[in-house]
């Protein structure tokens, strides 16, 4: 017997139909033996019915009043997926953040979790209930309902699963696992059978949308095994685990590309000391997040650096960095927002020489330019003109091998030459 | 400086538009140097559509699963409004049941109110903040949330006022206080400037919707002053308030009518000890409720047994009544649903004689038979064929003098001589 946490997103709970089906998984899991606690977010469409109703009222909201509002998504999807339970003659009873103490920080819209009480959820399961714990929300100290982001249900059922030492958590959502890319671009992406936490990561915060990225940094933080299933087929998913020595023999797990960034470049920069920290401490001071940044070699005692931005603050950017170079005595900005990031990812990268060479070959043999290149131990990122976007992710989904047919039985190894990114199901 | 406690209904925070009329409101009592807590109801019809997703789930919902569901209403409107208080340039914090403990019974659907944790308010008010809090929701000793009953937000505010020691308790809704009777069917019809809790009581049992009665049994038992006032005018409204010498001047205060009962004659009952027990008994089983009953003397040691019971309990009471009456050695059933009762009500009819029978007299100059006769302390309730009521409330308003036009200053006996029912503002 064992303990299992199932998290169901907004489209799994989209309608009353929907919550049925989600109760017959659940009692099918209790009905093999398990212990079931079951994680839902908010009818698919309710959150943001509710953040419009808040804009009705205001364009800068309190955060404090804001999350009381939007919580109740998770509430009233909890209530309904507990009677659905019953309804099918199980036993259920539901529970808000503040009945299982999820404690988090005041961060309102974005907290982070601190504590739970697994005892409520405990004594609940050992009369034999499924418990129904409502996502995406917590209190803090002072008792007041916080939540913890988009996508902030992932976290709730990971951290639920590590607070409870349970024995997997399992993420359904719409799509049936984790890809080797993105199957709209590149019809000979693969369902990944295993990836391992830090390739998922990468891979997330690439643009994968499957799993929120800080979801699984808690699941790897507990070591808690974490699938990403289908809620609407019986496909066993993508299981998103530790590290073993089989699957270093894979050099890349998956091809990832993001379209939202753009490109600012500094040019001209004095070569001294603090001009850099200048540069990003005015960025910083307007929240803006810069994802990647390439300064090389000076010449002349000058030297230029460019960096990516999303696109969404493509234009507060640049404004803040004009001013910025001038401060800094550089002698222009450049900027650029038609490029795309194409990333490959993979641990076997870390003990095997030659992949981003392969990496910059392959893009070369198709005409592609490389603007920007950027590496980490598991991971290398190439900035090109988004018009090749496609044709990079094929190349580069061909060249390691990723669009090989289903291995046979008698060759382990190839086996985990496997999967990324989030496909319909 | 007063602290004032304000509760807005369902139709007052309709929409967000009519959510900063509300923000106003509180904004213009804090200028106007009161300590401001506001009770909010949901926006109306967002109680019933969470009903709807319900009663696709089951039709036997688990009630503490449904008040889960239908307590996000009320919480969706305090952020809402604690938002258009605070864009109008306002302090405002909100409220949950849990978060003030209104501790309840673990009546689910129906709880009552134990006790209140008056502590945040008053530390928020010390702030200058106006405090937006929850109608309609509490939490049980074992923190489940629970709900009040239709209506309970009125309950909530005066709970809170009494439990705040507060100066005055307003009801805000579409109505601009309470009148002498239903203006529909009597134009004559007036606002009361003032009404005693007893009389409301037997008012709202009677029919009319504007208080819950509930709430009015609270504000009587810790002597809240109750005003009902309409969201959408500065009419004063009615102060509903403990009796004194000047209210007793007049006989009636208003007149009450109710076409939602039918009744009910088991004829020929052995007169016995236990028949009437056998009988109330068998539809107490049922749950079902009985309005009037009347017995009158015995004749040849037979007796006949009316009674009235609402019209949505009129089959199944008709069907435990028949085998009841078999039971008790009854001679016959006897069935009417084309009845109306009609009441008039004053505190000052317990000094004065002559009252009922000058009700009676009146309905009898119309020609109108009487059924059945009822009389409390304060009431005297007619059960009439129901195509009569329109004719015998506007008679009773009159021979009562409740159409008198407005009294002038310098009668101020007179001044007492007024209003009862809710009319749209």
């Amino acid at each position: 017997m064992a303990l299992i946490v199932q998290k169901y997103g907004g489209t799994s709970v989209g309608d009353t139909e929907r919550m049925k089906n989600v109760a017959r998984r659940c009692l099918a899991a209790q009905k093999a033996g398990h212990d079931v606690v079951v994680v839902v977010s908010a009818m698919s469409g309710e959150t943001n019915r509710l953040l419009k109703l808040v804009a009705q009222i205001t364009d800068r909201p309190n955060e404090r009043e804001q999350d009381v509002i939007v919580a109740t998504g998770e509430q009233v999807s909890i209530g309904l997926v507990a009677l659905a339970i019953q309804a099918q003659g199980g036993e259920a009873v539901s529970f808000l953040g503040h009945q299982v103490r999820i404690v988090t920080d005041s961060t309102f819209s974005k907290a982070r979790i601190k504590s739970i009480d697994a005892q409520p959820i405990r004594a609940a399961l050992a009369k034999k209930q499924i418990v129904v714990v409502a996502g995406f929300q917590g209190v803090d100290e002072t008792g007041s309902v916080t939540t913890l982001g988009r996508g902030g249900s992932d976290t709730t059922g990971v951290a639920l699963a590590a607070a409870l030492n349970a024995d997997a958590c399992e993420i359904y959502t719409d799509v049936d696992g984790v890809y080797t890319t993105d199957p709209n671009v590149c019809p000979a992406a693969r369902k990944l059978d295993r990836i391992t936490y830090e390739e998922m990561l990468e891979l997330a915060s690439l643009g994968a949308k499957v799993l929120q990225i800080r979801s699984v940094e808690f699941a790897m933080k507990y070591k808690v095994p974490l699938w990403v299933k289908s809620s609407f087929t019986e496909d066993p998913g993508t299981l998103v685990c530790e590290e073993d020595a089989s699957m270093e023999d894979v050099l890349v797990r998956g091809v990832a590309y993001d379209r939202n960034e753009a490109k600012i470049t500094v040019v001209g920069v004095p070569d001294q000391p603090g001009a850099a920290a200048k540069l990003f401490g005015a960025l910083d001071a307007k929240h803006i997040v810069v994802d990647l940044i390439v300064q090389n070699l000076s010449r002349d005692g000058r030297t230029d650096v460019t960096f990516t931005v999303a696109k969404a603050d493509f234009a507060k950017a640049h404004d803040v960095v004009k001013l910025a170079a001038q401060e800094v005595g550089a002698t222009g900005v450049e900027v650029d927002d038609t490029i795309a990031k194409v990333s490959i990812v993979g641990v076997g990268m870390r003990n095997h020489s030659g992949v981003a060479a392969r990496m910059f070959q392959t893009l070369s043999q198709e005409g592609i330019n490389i603007q920007l290149i950027s590496t980490s131990e598991i991971k290398t990122s190439c900035v090109i003109h988004t018009k090749y976007t496609e044709l990079a992710v094929r190349a580069l989904h061909t060249a390691f091998g990723l669009d090989a047919p289903p291995p046979v039985k008698d060759h382990p190894t190839v086996s985990e030459n496997d999967a990324l990114h989030g496909q319909k199901a």
